[in-house]
């Protein structure tokens, strides 16, 4: 049985950045089971107190000191965290030192304007994006795919929506997307729409067995769901793409962040902002 | 002038952590200019070479060597990755020595699988929400509103949308929402079929200047930007919510990531997979 252990990400914003690397480094300890929580927002000693509190209980209850993933800039706040009985782990710490000395300035030790709204034109890009994705979605505002930067093509459930709001809103990356209908299936040649923003096209496709399993969830029993209708599907979408010459992704066994990224690498996009 | 400095990310996978804890870092130094840059799936020696030839590169024309903030988990890759002209910062190092010492294990070392579709259970649960959030946008789908697990409410433009689909791809829950029409804020109640899932509610509300800023951008010179206007529905909206007791967040100076993690963490809704 593995072994059980709680993990707390503790930050003086969101937790993000605690929870991102926390996570990087528990996933390396396959043998453990961790269990995670983010306690976001602890900016004053007294709410650090209220947290020690609540670590110290884990720590009872588990028999075992939790461990402390802390982006807490404030030293006043992270020494009161110091207090509890758990490992504590500044993710930042080595980082900032070592770039300290290579800048030859001290970090200013405020707390973090990272996920914020600071950076107020990428910011203001990544939610028009996100809008942009929204109103060319599905194949919708096809007239407009001149303004994306990018456009998502595959049938029906190979992961065109969630890719292109994860492009927007991480990226800032205008992604539109297009399904396949069985009509365009039919036909010698990818939809002449399509076809005059060639260069921006980007196919994704996925093995028939998952998305049969997918569709099957929305629609049980369906010709939809057909094995034999997803295979036949798949078949043409890719030989549709591949007559074309648009590159493509097999999204089986990809999260959206990695379906995401290999993208953007790909096709070279600007994005907008960190 | 600001002194400017190239930051690069690299990573054997999305270098996603990589930008999540460099940015973090470089944050902490306002007085530079970084241009970022993102390098993933360098997941070979060979590709690490060509990585460090970028690196010196970048050196030439900057007369100073980029900072690298590293993910890289291979030995053989991070050896050839340290042989450039940069300065070399391990993002994970250092917590993953301290979690060995604490655990009593060595790290496995293999190439992360955090954000990686491994945790399959959680991940569905993410795409699943993406998909009610979307079907359940802009008030679509009312009737089918007990199946959210949030209800964000506001009238237009307030930032439902972007919030809801956040809080869904990150966090896997369901957040439906429903914009506040003049006709719904000229009553003397929230809408009844809101009222219903009260307990789900959560509103969002903007100071009258930024929302005629954005709604200007979409509607340039109309009634619905008008400042008087958007004074009149934010007054209507807030009374109407205070007077049902729900609770309410300002986001004007917010970023999505800041409002998807308030909301999460008062609602104190349930989270799935990290």
């Amino acid at each position: 049985m593995a072994k059980r252990r709680s993990v707390f990400y503790v930050s003086d914003r969101t937790g993000i950045t605690a929870e991102v690397v926390g996570h990087s480094v528990v996933t390396q300890f396959p043998q453990f089971l961790f269990s995670q929580t983010t306690i976001p927002f602890v900016d004053s000693p007294e709410r650090a107190r209220a947290v020690v509190e609540r670590l110290d209980q884990q720590a009872d209850r588990d028999g075992a000191r939790p461990v402390v993933f802390s982006t807490l800039i404030d030293p006043s706040v992270k020494d009161v965290l110091r207090s509890a009985r758990a490992l504590f782990i500044d993710c930042l710490d080595s980082s900032l030192t070592t770039l300290e000395g290579e800048l030859g300035v001290k970090a200013s030790h405020t707390v973090g304007s990272s996920h914020s709204i600071e950076d107020n034109l990428a910011y203001h890009e990544r939610i028009e994006a996100v809008n942009f994705s929204l109103a060319h979605d599905d194949g919708l505002g096809v007239s407009d795919f001149g303004r994306a930067d990018v456009i998502l093509v595959g049938v029906s459930r190979s992961g065109k929506t969630p890719t292109s709001l994860y492009m927007a809103m991480q990226f800032g990356v205008r992604a539109a997307n297009y399904p396949l209908t069985p009509e365009d299936l039919s036909r010698e040649s990818l939809p002449p729409q399509l076809l005059l923003q060639r260069s921006k096209l980007y196919g994704m496709t996925i093995d028939p067995e998952r998305l049969q399993q997918i569709r099957n969830e929305r629609r049980p029993g369906s010709e939809y769901a057909d094995i034999g209708n997803c295979q036949r599907e798949i078949r043409s979408a890719e030989r549709l793409m591949r007559q074309d010459r648009i590159p493509m992704i097999n999204t089986t066994k990809k999260s959206i962040e990695e379906i995401a990224t290999i993208i953007l690498h790909e096709t070279k996009l600007e994005r907008h902002g960190y």
